[in-house]
């Protein structure tokens, strides 16, 4: 029996109202006409223990919630996700799509809360066991319009709740990972129609593709 | 207004059958004789959010949970405790009892999972903020012996359901660890009728009042 080829390792990130839901179904789609066998998860969550961390951390009516805690429960729901899943699933041979990894700890609660990003690292170094995502997407779009299309849903998440300046924070922190790792980032204008969307994030797998061929 | 005398901040620890819980009633029954204002809790748990997180952690129902994922489980519900009521309680003055504190993610975490110790104190250095106990009782019993105590309790919680070996490890990392602080620490022979454990806790104890006399 010969060793399955590992899977790709796809990340999807932005703030809020940046079309991710919309995105992801559309690149879903996709992925399946190449008869890729494609598993989509998300952050918090993925596993029965994700999902009860991720109704912790989001509870609009939870208070007080410390910067460390949230921290701490974000990489939780993590190490399980990826042991549980990403990496069984990528060493079976099959894509992962992720809703959002570690990416967003460096924005949320790094940029976002102040947490120390060399902490993060430290973090990401022994729970996320060396998985980092071969393309990560992320839909970029100013704070007040994600905000305004965002406004019609139901009730805020915990964290949906912060301040434009928070948010504003976050945006620059994903911004400025993006630059870091241009390799591994692609930053996509949000503000596009989702076919135009979808159309980039397809242009960027592009070469998953030419690789899964080989 | 003058600042409150900071309270005193006294951890419980041990393994299953040890009787930590009986100790817990008759020291709450004996600091309560000196007219302290004293606040007991727990770990995991504590806050809401604390409580939370001890009903995923501890599940019996939980299966493979990553030893990452579990250390980071505790420390999120040590972070918010810290935070949101031990440290507040004794700044106002309060004492508080902790059925277990830090030293059990040393001897769970570290020696029970293997987890390495210099991760649990590069945790403990951020998320705990500085807040060690004035007192750390260790109720310290054979194996064996606590498990026998224990038998004729409740269905047993995930933890709690380890082999022999688990807790063998467990142990020696109390002991390793009240050796290395013993400042710090009191080792009770937890194999003592339960009176004897009680006088050499409150023995323990006295160094604690006579400095909140002064």
């Amino acid at each position: 029996m010969t060793e399955a080829r590992r899977g790709r390792f796809i990340s999807l990130e932005g703030g809020e109202g940046a079309g991710k839901s919309t995105l992801l179904a559309g690149l879903r789609a996709h992925i399946a006409t190449r008869g890729i066998d494609l598993v989509q998860t998300r952050e918090p969550g993925g596993t029965p223990l994700g999902e009860a961390v991720r109704a912790i951390v989001l509870d609009p009516q939870a208070r007080g919630m410390a910067a460390e805690t949230e921290l701490l429960l974000m990489f939780a729901s993590r190490a399980q996700l990826v042991r549980e899943m990403i990496a069984p699933a990528l060493a079976a041979g099959q894509w992962v799509l992720c809703d959002r990894y570690v990416d967003a700890s460096y924005a949320y609660q790094g940029g976002g809360r102040g947490q120390p990003l060399e902490r993060i690292a430290e973090l990401e170094r022994w729970a996320c066991a060396g998985l980092v995502p071969d393309l990560t997407l992320l839909l970029d779009l100013p704070v007040a319009t994600g905000r305004a299309r965002a406004a019609g849903r139901g009730e805020a998440d915990r964290i949906e709740t912060e301040a434009d300046a928070f948010f504003e924070r976050v945006r620059a922190s994903y911004r400025a990972r993006a630059v870091a790792e241009p390799a591994r980032f692609r930053l996509i204008d949000a503000g596009q129609p989702p076919e135009a969307v979808l159309l980039a994030a397809i242009a960027a797998l592009a070469p998953l593709f030419a690789g899964n061929a080989a």
